[in-house]
């Protein structure tokens, strides 16, 4: 079992693969969410995580356009809580960093700690991994990186400030892929994607489908379509198996509004009472 | 008269402004889209113009998301052609040059174009007028710029090759914000924001009170509410002024299904027969 996702060792991603898929899975990390949609869909043995949804920042909309130029499938999906550390070389002390560096999301995320900075340059690199691997290569002693407790461990870095995102609540929501559907029996969520026809209320009337059968929305998502400006697919995530009941007669009535319905997976859904438990 | 807007002379929004509020109007170039709204809030004769939306990339969250964070109204929307052209100094050769600059989407508009090229470095700042620019400023014979025609005239490039993005039914929507409302007549739309109580098929509930009176969706954007994760906002836009019927009662309807709601502007929309003539 060969897991491909993006970034490089430290990176939340691996984290993802090793919470979803297990210590003995071989992981592989590869440059772009492109990468990785790419190789899990060439290998007959190989998986791909990726992150699909950040509860401070929302959607990845680069996944959300991969998902459909791909012939994957969603087969679960995993959360983590996305906790950034100040970190650098053993011996570097606090006031002598002089230049931070990270991802430019998680940036974002700690922008109340490094108000509090005078005389500090932030500057963006493209993963959280990547800019503590970057500290450990160039003995930077001036420096440090902001990046998660793993890409510490990895690259011999001293936590200087741990827990320094601007609110704890942060999470990411990663989607496991391969190239075959799995056949989960029980509480099932189906992720699908539809165009709708173009008639009055057409949105509403896909919907509808849905609610008049008591069939819960999980989440929806819109994106453009190419070539076609102010027109929009829809994302949704909905409970239950597309061929049982309710969900199947749904699916056949979503048919006669839409001009294009794909499913892209049906999966457990990741159980959030543990990570809820931080909200109280 | 004073627009704010982000980014530098050249850029697209600078275009965006001078297509709303005309020739005579007085442009403030600001560095982030946070300080464009600040600044429109901040001045009582001032107004900003921001993009919203582009027809290959989707919706621009940041801009959501400072929507709500805002006392600002929407009073008007401008779309734009997104043409992208490769600059250098006059006297640079095609051949000679070794690296081109602009900012990250521009790049992947360009893709194609861009994959064709051989011993030539890619790389991005901060936005496509400021590329330009520091061609300019460095007398980088040996470099080229991605970035508007707009642009060009500006900081004194030459085009060496016109329209280089991969997909040519490229237009971003930009809105125009001011801290008071306006009234229009006719045929209006409204935008607004609106986070639906925890009850079973609550989005369904807040679109069918549109539905029911025949009122017109325009578009359905969702975003995540900080601190509470899988939490969602719903911004929409749709036919009709608030205080005239038929909007009028289904925004009272809506309040019943809602924790809260708020209207963030009412406008004419944009005409788009003229752009849409491109996709003939």
């Amino acid at each position: 079992m060969m897991i491909a996702y993006q970034g490089e060792p430290g990176a939340f991603s691996e984290q993802a693969a090793r919470k979803y898929f297990g210590t003995h899975a071989i992981l592989k990390p590869l440059p772009t969410f492109s990468d990785v949609f790419a190789d899990a869909e060439r290998h007959p043995a190989g998986f791909g995580i990726v992150p699909i949804e950040n509860s401070l920042f929302g959607s990845i909309h680069q996944v959300y356009d991969l998902l459909l130029k791909h012939k994957l499938f969603i087969i679960g999906e995993v959360k983590l809580r996305i906790e950034l550390h100040l970190m650098a070389l053993p011996k570097t002390k606090r006031n002598s960093v002089r230049t931070i560096y990270s991802q430019l999301q998680a940036i974002g995320q700690c922008e109340n700690f490094l108000s509090t900075l005078k005389n500090v340059k932030v500057e963006a690199v493209h993963d959280t991994a990547a800019a503590a691997r970057f500290i450990q290569e160039r003995k930077r002693n001036d420096a440090a990186a902001i990046a998660s407790e793993q890409a510490a461990r990895v690259h011999g870095l001293q936590i200087l400030k741990r827990n320094i995102e601007s609110n704890h609540r942060n999470f990411t929501r990663f989607i496991a892929l391969s190239r075959k559907p799995v056949q989960p029996s029980g509480k099932v969520k189906t992720s699908l994607v539809f165009a709708v026809k173009d008639i009055p209320g057409a949105l509403f009337k896909a919907l509808a489908v849905f609610a008049m059968r008591d069939i819960n929305l999980l989440k929806v998502e819109s994106r453009p379509i190419i070539g076609k400006p102010w027109e929009y697919l829809f994302y949704l995530d909905v409970e239950g198996m597309p061929n049982r009941n309710p969900l199947h007669q749904a699916l056949n009535h979503l048919e006669e509004v839409c001009t294009f319905v794909r499913i892209l997976g049906s999966y457990w859904p990741f159980d959030d009472s543990a990570i809820l438990r931080h909200r109280k």
